[in-house]
This record gives structure tokens, sequence and C-alpha cells, in this order.
């Protein structure tokens, strides 16, 4: 039987909460066995863009980190942002260890290729791009890992990546080894029919559930990456994926039922 | 015989210097066995202080780190600056890991204390702050541990603390396990008679002589962290301990002897 390991991802909604972040964190502390961490940006990078004068570019609706916005985000993802979660997870006895993708080439991603919009330093990844290997080398020393949104191509450059598909591929790359359980935590109860009555859960979502959903515009703009992260995780053999709200994480891995789960 | 390790600091000229940085990481890279790189900030911090209008706070003429300055160096040493080391380090086939002393706890600081002045987020280390077991468990698995000079109180703090500190008990507290030769790398020959003359170079400076030089005010204000660093280094069981140029990196490494040595 494989070892269980919880994937976690979490983001703005609770990275900009400084008190429902410590709650999560000592919920996520508690969680006994292996564990990894994935938190993506809030507002604070563009609270900061804004006060440099930094403007956020877009072509074709599409959003471009640019040299300087790189800088941003590298800075507020793997440096305050990672580092103060580290930190706290440090107070609650959680071996906690902060890492971008660079960290000892742990995510190696590669420049978003396509035909006529240059992303800028975006990055993309597959499971290959994962160093497994390592990343069970640091858990076997009773680490925490704990990712910032921050990858790089191993010719010198970082990039910004979606921390959901972060956590996704992590979760695919580990599943050959582990019992791999993928939680994305976020603000709602899970996928809402109705995205403002909380009663409307959807309990689970497969992938033909899923397209249907979608075709039918059921489902708001904000969730779709997450279920295409999620079921591209769950197509890729790991074992478990929910979708459930921030607040209710301890709740989860002791029921063993919040939220949406995607099969 | 106990395994050698070189624990090299770096600072600002160089951090500030993109193509002098480039050649230092090549030649930091170049060195063969177990290494450690340190570095401290740059005027990246500064730059981003004044563009957000984030005052330095000074108090009797020392500097007061305050909640806004330590989210800037947090930001700017443990995200911008460590990462990128980190990336170029990577493409040079370097495998560089970056942390802050918050990460895996490997650094455990107590806030400065001072009968008249609140430094604010200042971190003082002593040789038991280093998590040394878990630095060697890192190294065994052909890691390159680099610090960026942000500890933590494991209390959910993070700290800025000086760079040139956290190299010296860095060593010092390797030296029980390995034979660490311990280098300050800045923009000049060594300690220099004549700051402006790099002919001047004292090519070794006993504890004495450092007392003598700085009696007579020989040593300009720059040095005298750096050199009591340096001596309280050696003091503590580091084997050999220089104060070089930049450049002198790979000379110094091959040759063994560039620069001041401290002993």
């Amino acid at each position: 039987m494989k070892e269980k390991i919880h994937i976690i991802k979490i983001g703005g909604s609770l990275i900009d909460d400084t008190e429902l972040l410590d709650q999560f964190l000592d919920q996520f502390s508690g969680i006994k066995g292996k564990k990894i961490l994935v938190h993506g940006g809030g507002k604070l990078a563009t609270t900061l863009a804004d006060k440099l004068g930094i403007e956020q570019k877009m072509v074709n609706g599409r959003r471009i980190t640019d040299k300087d916005t790189l800088d941003i985000v590298s800075m507020v993802y793997a440096g305050s942002i990672n580092k103060n979660i580290v930190a706290k997870l440090q107070q609650k006895k959680c071996k906690a260890i902060g890492f971008s993708g660079a960290d000892a080439n742990l995510i190696k991603a590669k420049k978003r290729e396509h035909a006529e919009i240059d992303f800028g330093f975006v990055g993309d990844i597959e499971k290959k791009s994962i160093n497994k290997k390592l990343i069970s080398k640091l858990m076997k020393l009773e680490l925490v890992p704990v990712f910032s949104a921050i990858t790089h191509d191993k010719k010198g450059n970082l990039f910004n990546t979606n921390a959901d598909t972060i956590a996704s591929v992590i979760a695919q790359a580990l599943s050959a080894k582990y019992d791999v359980e993928l939680l994305y935590c976020f603000d709602k109860e899970g996928v809402l029919e109705d995205v403002d009555n909380p009663q409307s859960l959807i309990k689970t979502i497969s992938e033909e559930e899923f397209s249907n959903l979608k075709n039918e515009g059921k489902l708001h703009k904000g969730i779709l990456p997450k279920l295409e992260n999620a079921l591209s995780a769950v197509k890729n053999n790991v074992n478990k994926v929910f979708l459930i709200k921030e607040t209710q994480l301890k709740n989860h891995i002791e029921n063993h039922h919040e939220g949406t789960e995607i099969c």
C-alpha cells in the first residue's frame, strides 16, 4: 500500500486575510503524515505594482508577465508570502520549508509558446517538470514543502506559473509513489450550481458532468481553470481530488467528505 | 580528517552588478566539494523603499527595521535576490537551494535587545541558532545552500539579520563537523592600510593587530563589522578566514592565498 500524502492549494482569498490564514495554517499543521502546501498570490502583488506605477499588460484579453511584473511576483510570492507562511507554520511546530521551482531545480518550466501572443515570463509545466525524487527525499527528512507559484527554466530565468497547475502537476508526479489526495481550498463550499447559494453544492463532478455544466454555462469563470486542473489530476492517477472551503480543511480530513469531489 | 567546506559571503557591490555577479557565480559554481553561499542585500531594497515612500528610520544614528522595512527586505532578499541567484546557479549546473532562516528552522534568531533603542525586526544569532544537523543533511543530498539575510524567531516573525554575521555564525556552527574556510568577498583586494591604494594590502591580521589598527583609526568604518565577524569566526574554531576581492575567488581557491587572512 502506498503512503498517503495531502497536497493542498490555497489562494488569494485566504492569503489576503491574516486571521483566516492563521486559522487555516493551524488546521494544516494538524494534518498527520506527509503533506505539501502550494500557495498562489493575493492582492499584494497588484497593490505593489500599482504603487510602483507598473501597468498590467493585456494582449487579446490575456495577462502578460513582463520583466517588471515578474520581478514583482518573484518578490511577493517567493519572498513575502512564502516566507511569512513558512515562519507561521514553524511557529505551529510544522517543519515547513519554502520553495520556488528554481530551488534545487524542483520545478523546471518551459516558456509558454503561443502562435500569436508572447505571454512573457510565463512558464508551463508537465509531470516530468517535477523533481519528484528530491521532493521525496526532502519529505523523508520530515520537512513540509511550501511551494510558491514561481518556476524556472534552468537557463537562469524565473517564471510565473499558475498555482492551481503547480498543485495538480506535483500531485500527478507524486502519484506513482504516493496515495495522493489533492485539495483545492477556496472561499466557496465547493462547486456551486448557483454561486450565491451555498446550498447548491454539487457533491461530485465527473469529466462528463464537467463538460455538460460547462456547455450549459453553469460554471462561473473563476472555477473553470481550477476544475480543469482538478480533472487533469484525476485523469493522471491522483487518487482523490476535492474542491473545499478553506475553513473546512480539518473537517474534511477527519470526515473525508466536504465540498465537491472530482472523479 | 574533517571534510572541507567553503562558506562564502557576498554583498551589495556584487549583487547590484549583473555582469560581475554572473562572473562570480561562474567561479562559485566551479568550486569542488561542499559549499554554502550567503548573500546580503543591495541597492534594490533602498530603491524600492524610496519608490514606495517608506522612510528609513534612524534612532541615535542606528537604522531601525520597522514593519514596512521588514516587508521590503523579506521580499527583496528572500524573494528577488535569492531566487535570481539560485536560478543563475542552476543554469551553471550548481544544485543551489535558496533559504531564509525560517525555512526548515535553519536559523532561529532572537529579537535584538537594547536598553535604549528598539531596533524593530532585527534578529541576533549565535552558534546554537544554526540548525547544523539539517544543513548537513541537505548538503548530503548534494544541495548547495544559498542563504538570504532573513531569519525568524519561531514565533511567526521574520527578522532582518546582518549577512556578515550569518556567514560567520554558520561557519562557527559547522566547524565541529567540517574543516571550514570562510571567505568574505567584497570590492576591495582585502584589508587595505590606505583604502584608495590596492598595493597597501595587509596580508594577515591577528586579533592584536586588529585592535591596534582599530585604535590607530586605520580601518575605515565599512570594514569594521566584517573584521569583527571574521575574528569571531577564527576564535570559534573556523579553520581559515579571508577577506578577498570578489573577482579573485577562483584564484584564491586554486592558489590558497588572496586578500587578507584573519588569524
